[in-house]
């Protein structure tokens, strides 16, 4: 299995990248190589400089990148030697099996859709977010890959995130809830009343309509959203994981005694600390594309892009979107 | 100034509200008297068993009760004596200038609604949140008065927001800002990207787009959102606070060396726990009605109710509504 890296995406790149993707390499084991992609010269320079052996991984050029802060479409149009672009189109040509990425989030997306083209039976792709929560785990989607959903589309999410909490998570015939703002079928806007008809006569193990607090709760395995909610809800929590983990820091610092308090609570806070980094979780596929695309948070560390790579190989060995595909097709 | 208080409404009502009654009672220094509307023998009863002293506390009878989980508007066209329904009718008669109620909150909704009806040149109330931010609060609506909404809502939003902000918060000029899922103006859904022209050429202190981060760092005063996104958020915040709690509090009974830690961090474990604790803040006003209606946290205790009142308090004294209709009334 080979698995293409945007070598320059994200705030780190292309540093981060490079030292992840040598962790990964030496975890491989024979079980997949890594391909590099982005500028050569750059790449091979802080390889040198860091003495990395890079046995099983090889560089592909690619001369342009595309910044955090470009508007995708654009981008893409423009750039087409840009570093997401030649990877996903590795990944079209068969080159590689797998496209990591920790750029760009809608370029990373509009390049997927571009090369490798939407799977049957989708319509919308969608970013699955993983949220720590009391059962170990909750899958979101969408995440942002959509500004505006119609009821059919989260239906398709559902079919999605089941298969996907399914082999990755080890879910057996994974819940399924749709965010909404009341627990009644009738309530919430005109789009999830709609969507929980569709999911009630879907087939899926169907838990109806969650609220805001069950995505922690761990209520169900897969909660279905619209990518505005889905992505408004990511950055929130990420937020307050910092907010609360300044207030500590500010607290340790003004005063000797929190100080002293924070040393003996290490484990929880330690606890604390590892259920919001997202670095552990490795990366969030792109659901629904005809192929492999893994999403890293663009603040990724080496730590992050090693997960992303191991979280890419998961999705590849275990067949995803196989089993996506069956369950789309079971339903026609 | 007279507030009526929903004495049947919340997870610990009437206990709480009694008491929260009592204690804001105790704080009126002749500023305001009270009116609990409910079950009056119940209510008698348990103000004799504690021993209360009600001086400028007053009941009115109301036989009926709505639960927290019916359907507010068929609960609303059925129990026309229910305390919700009297307290808002209280309020409309004059007889009060502010309904404070814990209780179910689409039938506060409703009920206000109806009897007191929309203030003009407002197609749509909505829930005013408080969010402990870095700013000292921010201010997010709609929290949930609405399930759809279209562009020109937001912006009223916008004008109802920032009277608050300004009058309760006193921030000067409010900077508002659009919650989105991207910066630039061209960004999010169609909802969103309407809302933007409107609220751009609205004469607010418009900020532009905000993201889901943005909501604790503290960028803007006030948050506009439609009611399903702002509800989602509200539910979702609550639990992830939770969540740390229980961290925190297992990790504590699970070792003895957390806990000697936790004693030495008491003051900063206290301020993240305040920072947290909803009853803090009060209640939460339904701005755009013609009246003052604060809606508690359900599982209201004593303390918030006695908050509440003391926001409705503040919130008539320093005229939030008629400062809405100003600005309404400038841009027409």
């Amino acid at each position: 299995m080979r698995i293409a890296l945007d070598a320059m995406g994200g705030d780190n790149a292309p540093e981060a990248v490079v030292d992840g993707a040598v962790e990964a390499a030496q975890l491989a084991d024979g079980r997949f190589e890594l391909i590099l992609v982005g500028r050569q010269d750059e790449l091979e320079s802080y390889i040198s400089k860091r003495g990395h052996s890079t046995g099983n991984i090889e560089i592909v050029h690619a001369p342009d990148v595309i910044s955090m802060s470009e508007s995708p479409a654009t981008a893409i149009r423009r750039k087409r030697e840009a570093s997401i672009v030649v990877a996903t189109k590795l990944h079209k040509e068969g080159v590689a099996d797998a496209v990591v990425s920790a750029g760009n989030t809608g370029a990373a997306v509009a390049s997927s859709l571009l090369s490798l083209g939407r799977m049957p039976g989708i319509d919308r792709p969608a970013i699955a977010l993983f949220f720590p929560s009391r059962n170990g785990g909750t899958i979101v989607l969408d995440g942002g890959a959509n500004s505006d959903n119609v009821p059919m589309h989260l239906e398709q999410f559902g079919y999605m995130g089941a298969a996907y909490a399914e082999l990755i998570l080890g879910r057996k015939n994974p819940r399924v809830g749709l965010l909404n703002i009341g627990e009644e079928s009738s309530k919430g806007s005109e789009l999830t009343r709609e969507a929980h008809e569709l999911l009630a006569a879907s087939g899926l193990n169907f838990a109806g309509n969650v609220e805001g607090m069950d995505v922690i709760a761990g209520k169900v395995d897969v909660v279905v959203t619209d990518g505005f909610t889905g992505n408004v809800l990511l950055k929130f929590a990420e937020s307050v994981a910092h907010y609360f983990g300044d207030i500590i820091k500010e607290g340790i610092e003004e005063s000797l005694r929190a100080k002293i308090g924070a040393m003996f609570m290490k484990p929880v806070l330690r606890k604390m600390g590892k259920t919001l980094d997202y670095a552990e979780y490795g990366g969030m596929p792109l659901l629904g594309i005809d192929g492999v695309t893994i999403i890293g948070h663009g603040g990724s560390n080496a730590k992050a892009i090693k997960n992303a790579v191991l979280a890419a190989e998961s999705f590849v060995k275990r067949d995803v979107n196989g089993s996506i595909l069956i369950r789309i097709q079971e339903t026609q």
